[in-house]
């Protein structure tokens, strides 16, 4: 069985982050890495071929949006999600656990899973752990997620321990699922606890006992103070296994990925780049500019000197602005792609600088630059 | 002076279909060619890199769009619209005469030129023929169009005979003014006069007599009859020069397309093939398919078994389908890349059939088969 492994190839003297490779059956991934969002089993407005051309090895689609359309059935016979998406390199699916917790008002949790209204036409559908599972298996990841409940920000410490015992119980139910078949998946859970340290610490110790292939620390960057979320992080990489793979979900900025991978954090996913992409917002190495703004009308110079992405390599920021202000779907591509592109580019950074146990410096010399405020740039 | 050049390489036997080609500043153009429309300085939904790796050797902008956004200017200090929007071959602009004329309520038209709002913010300007010169000459394309009435239609006798005299005033006038400059542009006029032979006639010969690098026939496809459109092209086709390109403007379908080629026409615009991929519409060489259809949910095939296109290499109509109904971008990006390529294919087989004197045989076999009707298809 051709199921993930995980080789950490170089730790950093001076901190907790560590280069290593996750190997698939759909091929190996370089670790930290960036995860691009394609919801629907596409990365907005990109086609697979550009994904790759980038440099990425692996991206996420959401189980809820493609259970609704075109439905984990149709994927299933067009042979599994890489056929029918045209990406041949790894995928990683999350549970539609967050997307379902989402819908506020269209949602009831009980001990047995979580029933929902479709966003789209209204009918109503459940998801158990046990159905989250042959979903997963349906559309056929390399990666798949068990079920949890996303504890809403704020909850009462009763309400986070409830929630963290919940998806607990999800997520052993998930596993006896997922042993069913001869799967050559590797399924990861998540920690759940909200800010709370003894239930996050209580929680990762018991889904450590049950074991999985990587383990996710979810319910965080969901509106918590930043200090918080550092904090829950620390914790819980020096609770989780040092040889599995650690992933942080719906994280982050550059500046986060920077902080996270300090503590020994693997993994990111978030769909920040490419949705202020569609915005006309992009990253350069002095913090971001809005490329829409009139000061880029006559400004030909391209969005970042020295970036080798196909909008820099090809277009101006006047030509770059024009598209976006005129709704042009290059416009979005172009600015996808550089974003794209500079997070690929930040995580070949990191890892370089770790395998030269220089990820500090690193980190204060990007930060610094970064934050070197001037008319346009701001750094979120 | 590198200005445009025309050369006949081949007449077919049977017919007025000529293969040929147009060398321009910016490289050969071989004809008959079908020029994708990029009113904004864009095809839209594609990159540069994209429709050359299709085969296409020229694109269409519109001037009044562009004059209005980013406005001409910015265009010139860019180093002119090859720079601007980073394609590197051949360019068309049209005069923008077409387009003001649909601004039906917010025109207003005098011997001297045309006054118009702008469809964006209601500012008002003023297109003299002077004027549209000036613009063309700072967007720098290739190929520039004098500025016309487009003859509304259906219009009276008087009317259109008054509308033709008119354009052929501005003719004159745009010449002057294109004749100031050591322009390498070519200057193409457009024939005027609706659906009636002899205004027709007169405008033709008129125009010659005053000589441009090309000719147009304008103002049809605009709801007059096919017979009259037939008619009057080839009526046109037997008095503008043999050795000078005649171009159609927005025509059209495939059928067009080989109507039209075989009474003598070299060059095509139009944007149908690209809008309606962007709804969801893709040919085949068995006529049109709406992909959207849930006929399609579960049809793993390409669009087209034998088509050579990225779409079709790489993804199922099941998976283009997906994309199109959840409003995905590269579902538009797919459907727009298969019906530029079938539209460059079929003119490529055009090309070759004429080289091989078997034009009528081609345009028989080809109208056969896409009309050939089935469940899905039809065959505008």
């Amino acid at each position: 069985m051709n199921k993930l492994q995980f080789k950490i190839l170089k730790k950093d003297k001076h901190c907790a982050a560590r280069y290593g490779e996750i190997i698939t059956p759909h091929g190996k991934i370089s670790t930290p890495v960036f995860i691009p969002v394609g919801t629907l089993g596409a990365v907005k407005s990109m086609s697979p071929d550009e994904l790759e051309e980038i440099g990425y090895e692996i991206i996420l689609s959401n189980t809820y949006h493609l259970f609704l359309r075109p439905g984990d059935e149709i994927i299933k016979k067009a042979g599994g999600i890489h056929n029918f998406i045209g990406w041949k390199k790894p995928i990683l699916t999350d549970s539609g656990g967050f997307q379902v917790m989402s819908l506020q008002k269209f949602r009831k949790i009980t001990d047995d899973g979580i029933e929902f209204q479709s966003h789209i036409d209204g009918s109503y559908h459940f998801f158990s752990p046990e159905k989250v599972m042959q979903i997963e298996q349906n559309l056929g990841a390399d990666i798949i997620m068990v079920l949890d409940e996303c504890t809403p920000f704020p909850s009462s410490y009763e309400y986070a321990k409830k929630s963290a015992d919940l998806s607990l119980k999800w997520a052993i139910r998930c596993k006896e699922e997922f042993q069913k078949s001869n799967s050559n998946q590797a399924l990861f859970s998540i920690v759940q606890g909200s800010v709370f340290d003894d239930i996050r610490e209580e929680n990762a110790k018991q889904l450590l006992e049950i074991g999985f292939d990587g383990y996710a620390i979810g319910g965080l960057a969901v509106g918590e103070d930043k200090e918080d979320l550092n904090r829950i992080v620390k914790l819980l990489c020096n609770i989780l296994f040092e040889h599995k793979p650690r992933y942080l979900m719906g994280v982050g900025t550059p500046i986060d990925l920077l902080e996270n991978i300090e503590k020994g954090i693997d993994m990111f996913d978030c769909v920040m780049p490419t949705r202020i992409a569609r915005n006309g917002t992009v990253y350069t190495k002095k913090g971001k500019l809005i490329i829409r703004d009139s000061e880029f009308k006559e400004d030909f110079k391209p969005i970042e000197n020295d970036c080798n992405c196909y909008a820099c390599k090809n277009f101006s920021r006047a030509y770059i602005r024009h598209l976006i202000k005129i709704k042009e779907i290059l416009g979005i591509r172009l600015t996808t792609i550089h974003n794209l592109t500079f997070y690929c580019n930040l995580l070949n950074d990191i890892r370089s600088a770790i395998m030269n146990d220089n990820f500090m410096e690193f980190k204060r010399k990007f930060i610094e630059r970064y934050r070197r405020q001037n008319g346009y740039y701001n750094t979120n």
